[in-house]
């Protein structure tokens, strides 16, 4: 995979996706606020990328497991394809995306603790079913279409030193990464954040390939994947990434913040890569140029004060 | 006044107030996001104009009466710059924003049923400690600094048919129709969005000038003045100008379609402008290019969904 296949997923999804606007709160440092984008999170890029890609789609439609944003966005794509989406979603999903996806017609499964029961129930279900599936983030097409969100950032903040991103799966970091490349080896810096309770590119970084690790914790239902991917991995191993941790006390009050200072409405997830700028967990230098790239606002509003 | 006005004070706010972003939700349809300004409305575009306009300022600092949203502005502006606060605001004022004019260290004061028994008060007040009067529409400083949200508009869209803007007492909505001028007689047509429930400048315009309303519904604590004022009034005599009305229903309405489906937290007033497309008080003709600008967002997020 390489920066081509994040420029034509560009070209296939354009006008069925939201060019998500860009806010620079202070010099130098803006804010993607790609949790504006339609089904409330990045994920519709990488679903209409891989829909798109696979020609006629067959009649028991498609299919995904996923925490509940991945699932949101492949039922969105759906309904706006007009084909059937069924998901697979594990407990840990928050009732405000198993509502969402019923809102959107999806035909729902909530099976198993976290999201890798729910994806071993839905690679069941789709051998029988011969639905396509659509991969949370260990697939090239959802991987590219993620990197379209790279290719915004460029343009809209006339380029920056780094990009600040969450990590569930890896897939949305590593589109990033070649989104952001220009086709050739340097970029800006990846700084690429996660839970301390769900550390999966920290610890396949460690130990040089993707390694079970445990999941829990604020974010759970949006970056809870097991392991990290390995088409992400394969992308990730750069030297352009940087591997930080925050706690789920940093998340929570980055969430806060974010609606305190700047009325933006995100979930966890969406507000683990600014957590990592108010944690001191990522210090950009005096004079860097940072994005941050606010992800997902799947969150029942009422918790956000 | 007139658009030069508006490009000084553009000058003079720079790195002050933020450019807020748009986003293109559909085809032509832009939303111009100032709710994400600095304390949670347009209104520190006018409260650092005026201030940074006045040269020194007295030792008792800066006065001003608000339903909220413009005292949080200059309560902001002031703090940014150093100075004293003092702000009336009346009973009809939302918890959260007393509750957001405290944490921005002013000195408050409740006072009244609605708006203009607060500016009443402090007029008075203002008599005695010469403090700067900072109005919340009828001040020419006040209605330039609120038209620079027109000029981003304009450079943002790259030109829009139409702008579609809320009125409370008239400054911004006055102060766009300046700054979208381009410097002459022409421009977007201005399409200023009331509350049923207070018609100042729907009545104004019949009457020949502005004469007193009955103030009341779900966007009293922003839109709540209780006549247009003779500044507003005179630059939205326009034929450029078309003045709309809708229902407290059809207000509630948008504010939840901006968070279900746009992931957008708007107060009552910042989903007013939205409110005339949906419920059709106005519709646009296909291929029409139309900018509508969400506001204020100093709400309660557990009454969005």
């Amino acid at each position: 995979m390489d920066y081509s296949d994040v420029l034509a997923a560009a070209g296939r999804i354009d006008g069925h996706v939201l060019r998500t606007p860009v806010l620079e709160v202070s010099a130098g440092i803006f804010f993607k606020l790609e949790l504006l984008q339609h089904s409330g999170s990045f994920k519709v890029r990488g679903a209409f990328n891989r829909m798109l890609s696979a020609g006629e789609l067959p009649p028991s439609g498609v299919i995904a497991a996923s925490g509940g944003n991945h699932g949101l966005a492949v039922a969105y794509a759906a309904r706006a394809l007009g084909v059937r989406a069924e998901i697979f979603v594990p407990e840990v999903t928050s009732p405000v995306k198993v509502a969402g996806l019923a809102a959107l017609g999806a035909h729902i499964t909530q099976t198993g603790a976290i999201y890798s029961d729910a994806a071993e129930a839905a690679a069941k279900r789709a051998a029988e079913t011969g639905a396509l599936a659509v991969h949370a983030y260990d697939q090239a097409e959802v991987v590219a279409g993620q990197g379209t969100t790279g290719l915004e950032i460029v343009e809209q903040t006339d380029g920056v030193d780094t990009v600040v991103v969450a990590v569930g799966g890896g897939g949305f970091a590593a589109g990033i990464t070649l989104g952001t490349s220009m086709g050739g080896e340097s970029g800006p810096r990846i700084v690429a954040v996660e839970p301390e309770r769900i550390p999966t590119l920290h610890e396949a970084l460690r130990a040089g390939e993707p390694v079970p690790v445990e999941v829990g914790g604020v974010a759970a239902d949006a970056l809870g994947a097991t392991k990290l991917g390995a088409i992400p991995f394969e992308i990730l191993s750069s030297a352009r990434v940087k591997s930080v941790l925050v706690s789920d006390e940093a998340i929570a009050e980055a969430r806060r913040t974010l609606w305190a200072r700047h009325r933006v409405a995100a979930e966890p997830a969406g507000a683990t890569a600014y957590a990592a700028l108010l944690a001191g967990a990522y210090t950009p230098a005096p004079g860097e140029r940072v994005a941050v790239v606010l992800c997902g606002s799947n969150t029942d509003p009422a918790t956000l004060a």
